[in-house]
């Protein structure tokens, strides 16, 4: 109940996430890794995509 | 009367606040957990949002 | 003559602001706290509204 | 002649300012205070304004 | 399945990457070099672009 | 052949700039004085602005 | 192949350079300074610039 926002995304790795950006888009794949500012990098299959935290507006595991 | 903001979202966890972001979205939900970025994790049901603190307008809870 | 920002907002605790936002909105209640960001916690009546500081343009004691 | 900017405002401290922020407007007043992110305070007869140091361009004492 | 965005970063340097900016413009290139702001340096045939960190959304190996 | 910006800054200390800013204007003046931030006190005639760096797309010395 | 782009920077010193604005503007010049942040002087000519670096999407080497 008082998870911190670094924690749920400790606890999300390899799972499914779907990132929503400031300009809009959606971005869904595995959490393969994540960073203290929030830089992550999603798979998606054989593709690998590292999204840059300040983007970010929400993370929905 | 000389709450802190973090002193106010400590008190807060676990009940229901609105955030709005700068792009005008509303996001209800339990507050779940925060950290000093006012980066959040909000619960609605069974689905978590993890949401960047530099997104944000105001918390309302 | 020679307040500090941050010694005003000290000095206006509990007192009413109204506080401008970069997007034009304008907030008015009562100062229950801040941090050294400049995030606010605002009263009125039974609603609290926690401002984060980055959207700030102006507080008008 | 070689004045550091902060230097310029702490002379500048009782006198008559004219503030203009990135939205166009512009705050005229006495600077009553300011701080190292140049946050100001300024003074018009009775009213008191805080004006957050990022929202600045320029400054004319 | 648990890199970090930089661990990631140093993986492909030698390889294709594909850069996506803020601004929407797409850069492909050889990934020659980052720094930890994710400032990257991209080369293509004889032309090295560097491309400063704060413009990127995303980059995919 | 080698200066650093701010040395070339400090080079220019009583000679006129052009300085340009984000939003296209363009102020001209003597440069009075500046500091680690590329905050800038601009003098022209008995006018002082002080330019917040933040602003700053350019300056010609 | 593994510069850092501030490496790359330094290799450049003396020669000609291609930047890109956030804004679109592009600047061509003799690189004949930076700092950490990617603040640069060109020269062309006569003529001196000062790049913050804060506005800087490339730089074309």
């Amino acid at each position: 109940m008082t998870d911190r926002p670094l924690d749920v995304l400790e606890e999300t790795l390899g799972s499914e996430v779907s990132v929503t950006l400031k300009g809009g888009e959606v971005y869904d794949g595995v959490l393969a890794g994540y960073d203290q500012h929030m830089n992550l990098v999603l798979e998606e299959g054989d593709n690998v995509t590292i999204i840059r935290g300040d983007n970010l507006v929400s993370i929905q595991p």
